[in-house]
């Protein structure tokens, strides 16, 4: 159900060929109401997409009625053209409902630097709009999907976190973060809580800093990343903005997990924790750093519990540390004691998909934790075969 | 002849049993004087290996009689006796030479966490002493190779600057540089020139800025890296700072471009010049995130002229340019302008292992080179099937 288990949400997924598949490409999702509150995180990347260029002029207003989606084409690097695109696709889906085309969200995944066929689009987002209902998030799902294996949705109900009368419905695509990113992340998550602006965008934010901000599958940033929250008041009910948050970053957490799980060619799934942190920012610094070292992904790739990689990469940031009293763990066992050989290796198995790397920096106690994946040959394969 | 090329030098290379397949693993070169004018730069990792935390104290005199490398065990995270180890190889060559142990500078490459076998370093150390030659500059060359495939090394004369007297030659193993490094780098530079501590310092800083400093091959930073200039005064020519600094510069980009050519596992040598910059640091800082991106690098490897990943790394940077207005050339065809489509990619033929990426910021008149390689499986595979 994802993005149509809130009350107030009609949704679809079409195919309207951009793709050459023939696979569903246009999603759209419409907030009916009561209110249409919304707000939106975008990729920070300088070098941004036509529709992120547009989204966030037109999120500022704190509304949106709809988002138009589509998984043809990332509409990048495309000029006044591109942009064109964009906003004759808002117009269309304005003129639909009755809004004004501030109030529609666009965004767009696929390969940068080629125009949209803007018939085919319009008419796919046409067919959308025809096709809208209260079932449509399965197809709505689907239709954003790119390199994706399967289709990613999460839910949560106000009872989750002791509270009662809302709920929480998401989608997500690509396998990446907000900063860097292996594939565009495109994520819409609705609700039918009652918000207003200021509370939605700071449960947002709070949400996306601590899941899909920490989320580093292969340190490339994409142009075209977006997170949108719309928030229906359907429900009637006005969470405690706690509650609600914690629901709303339980969801984000799930969709995160499902874009690691999914990556690209990757064969594992790796949490980076860093403990003994002076910051949590050191500690996020120190993950990040590890997570980028194509060293340490190509060895937990080969099954190699080689922690020296792991150190060399905490020796590149500028973290509270004694380089002569580092502990790391893989799998929690304790290979590195005071920067020197710990317990052996030789009892780590690194057969299953999921990985703990501990690090402890032993300079205070604030920690934080990075997901990350290991660099494969398919992921090279994937990326040297395909343009993207 | 690389190192032994000048006069005051002599060198060797043998075998002492460290690597497990008997290949050549202790070289040795002495500065016969007159003069034993040395300065060397070090890895910026904090988290150094022992041979650099020894050499690093020992050459703040601004001397050194000799260097001993050893090319079995990098000696990185293996604690107190590790750096025994170190001290003991320095006061065996400082015994046998009649200096003092701080005369003696140490270099150690190959696996990480372990220590060396330290009688058998000391044995091929002495063995190595005991061979020295005018002619060892070949087998010293071949003794410090690990993952390298061909021997590296390179000379200049001072002709070749306009200058006259004086001769420099050098050696290196890896592949990388001195901040990040695929593999760690270590690289020996002699010269017969007369040259003052400060004026050799000053020289090798300049000289590695612009070579070693801007190879990039994966982003990776080792915990073992070291340049060192050995200066013997035997020509009796004390050089113009200026021209030596030059022929010196040169030595260095041969050898950068030698390590570069052998990376493991590349297909690629990719040369990313950025213009129009605001300052250089811009232009270097453009330069590195595009030589870190790996969709950027597994498309090289995929012969995709993909100039959508090189814009979506220049937009991470922090440098002086308008989003909307980039210019960016693949093999001097410029298939990105203003942001968007130009050239046709079509005739761009990318099988030749020597690529080039211009990106043009259109901000100023300042410009930099970054070298790296592509992302290839046979690297994931060299780095995931093996431990280093």
């Amino acid at each position: 159900m994802s993005v149509t288990a809130p009350q107030g949400f009609v949704a679809a997924g079409v195919a309207a060929g951009l793709k050459s598949t023939g696979a569903p490409d246009v999603a759209v999702v419409v907030n009916q109401g009561p209110s249409q509150v919304a707000a939106a995180v975008f990729t920070g990347n300088r070098c941004k997409a036509n529709p992120v260029l547009w989204s966030e002029e037109a999120i500022k207003g704190g509304r949106a009625a709809a988002v138009a989606i589509n998984s043809g084409g990332a509409n990048c690097y495309t000029g006044a053209e591109g942009f064109a695109t964009t906003h004759r696709t808002a117009e269309l889906v304005a003129d639909r409902l009755g809004v004004g085309a501030v109030d529609v969200q666009i965004c767009s995944t696929g390969l940068i630097g080629l125009l949209n066929d803007r018939d085919a689009l319009l008419g796919g987002v046409g067919a959308a709009l025809d096709d809208l209902s209260g079932d449509g998030g399965n197809a709505a799902a689907t239709a954003i999907m790119t390199t994706d294996t399967v289709a990613k949705q999460a839910t949560a109900r106000a009872e989750d976190v002791g509270a009662a009368g809302w709920t929480i419905g998401g989608m997500a695509k690509g396998a990446g973060m907000l900063a860097p990113a292996l594939a565009t992340m495109l994520v819409v998550v609705t609700t039918d809580a009652d918000l207003d602006a200021a509370t939605a965008d700071a449960a947002l934010r709070a949400a996306t800093a601590r899941t899909f901000d920490r989320l580093d599958s292969d340190g490339c940033q994409s142009t075209n990343d977006t997170v949108l929250l719309m928030a229906s008041g359907a429900s009637g009910v006005t969470p405690d903005p706690e509650s609600f948050t914690d629901a709303l970053t339980t969801v984000c957490h799930d969709l995160a997990m499902q874009l690691l799980a999914d990556a690209e060619g990757a064969d594992h799934e790796i949490a980076i924790t860093v403990v003994g942190a002076a910051t949590e920012d050191d500690a996020l610094e120190v993950g990040r750093a590890v997570a980028r070292s194509n060293l340490f992904k190509c060895a937990i790739f080969g099954k190699d519990p080689n922690w020296g990689r792991i150190l060399a990469s905490v020796g590149t940031t500028r973290a509270a540390f004694d380089p002569a009293d580092l502990d790391v763990a893989l799998n929690d066992v304790w290979v590195c004691r005071s920067s020197g050989p710990g317990e052996s290796p030789d009892t780590i198995d690194l057969e299953a998909r999921a990985v703990s790397v501990t690090i402890d920096l032993k300079s205070g106690d604030r920690s934080g934790t990075i997901w990350t994946n290991d660099l494969t040959q398919a992921y090279v394969h994937e990326n040297s075969a395909y343009s993207s």
